[in-house]
């Protein structure tokens, strides 16, 4: 894998990688465009969720490294992501209970490769993002990621919240983090396991957070609501690692 | 406090706030400028270990807000630092063991004021950075801190090594991490401690890391070699909230 965002420039280049079945991160149109080809692609953005941007030409200029975007940039991860069942394939042939970090709509890609990073060196078999309102495998989460993206499969799920009924059927268990839960130290989390995180701006979306059987709090000494989402990733990873490695 | 970074332009005014004992967290000095004024401050700059670039006109007229810098610029933190003794006493006013942070030059202005926003929580007494290449409480920081850095104090100290000095004397004990220490759940936490954080690239300095009491090691399952500088911060903060709380 390459420590590079892939930057794919006009019509025919766009249309191909969408209906290649390409994971596109975000799209960019030009403001005001609206003739057939780019309705098609606006079409295949919208049947696969693709974030779209309506960008002023100057902002396609520049980010255009061939000259020629015809109005139309998509920026795809240049690291592949894996399947879901590629992260519990790995957990099996560890001979581990599955552990996995679920990301819901984690926006700074800071955050996101720090997760990445957290979730290597914590023995996490893997992470999961939504394709939807929620930052992919950039340049900038790679770098983040201190090269724990070659290492730790990311997969990105088109809804989470039946990602994660698959994986209850499955026998994992599902923890989120929020100021009214159970203190962390006196949760079971030893077993087959999803942690999730929320957002930084507004937590675990209500949908998921109804779908965790565990609700866990992480102990709050201080004046302000809560901790950095990278930081309160490493925390709350770190209880699992203590309680199944102790 | 405010959220800004104060700019103090020209020779007089940049003059005045180093004989007044304001803290410079940054001077930039006009390239190839050598006259008697400007001598005299840089001299200023040196008895105070202040961070000096020497840059070009075009830089330091971008960053004047007066259009009067006359060849320098000073950056300082629009935060009153505190010092050591305030976090001391803050301690002792709540009745508890004191619980410091010290960052051993974090470079990266989120990831200080991720580390403050932990501290707050994790209901450390405050903050020690140094004064010498690390980055100052900016505008950045403070964002980054999420107001924690309106509650929790941060001191900036001329030499770390000497502050863990006169800090053990007062009873602290301090730890750092590194991957050869002991496992953090095998280390007694529970006192008035200092946790020493390292740097990004390179970690605890060796002078600092001689003078620490304990090395804690994270368990580190994983491919890569460590944690993001805030995240293992939190990690370690919370071992010693676990210890100090259960």
């Amino acid at each position: 894998m390459r420590y590079e965002e892939m930057t794919i420039e006009g019509r025919n280049a766009v249309l191909e990688a969408f209906r290649s079945g390409k994971t596109i991160d975000k799209l960019y149109v030009l403001k005001g465009c609206q003739d057939g080809p780019v309705n098609t692609i606006l079409r295949e953005a919208r049947k696969r969720d693709t974030i779209v941007s309506f960008v002023a030409k100057e902002r396609l200029d520049q980010m255009s490294e061939t000259g020629k975007h015809q109005g139309v940039i998509a920026s795809a991860a240049a690291y592949a992501y894996a399947e879901v069942e590629d992260i519990l394939k790995i957990a099996e042939e560890k001979g581990e209970a599955p552990f996995l970090i679920l990301l819901d709509n984690i926006e700074d890609p800071h955050n996101l490769g720090a997760i990445i990073r957290t979730a290597n060196l914590a023995g996490a078999h893997g992470v999961i993002i939504p394709k939807r309102r929620a930052v992919g495998l950039t340049a900038t989460v790679a770098r983040a990621s201190a090269g724990a993206i070659n290492y730790t499969p990311v997969a990105k799920v088109t809804n989470l919240g039946a990602t994660i009924d698959e994986l209850k059927k499955k026998g994992l268990w599902f923890v989120c983090a929020d100021m009214d839960g159970t203190t962390m130290y006196d949760l079971d989390l030893k077993g087959p396991i999803g942690l999730v995180i929320g957002s930084e701006g507004e937590g675990v979306s209500r949908l998921v957070r109804e779908k965790c059987d565990l609700i866990a709090s992480v102990p709050m000494k201080g004046d302000i609501d809560s901790l950095n989402a990278s930081v309160a990733a490493g925390v709350l990873a770190y209880e699992i690692v203590r309680q199944r490695y102790r």
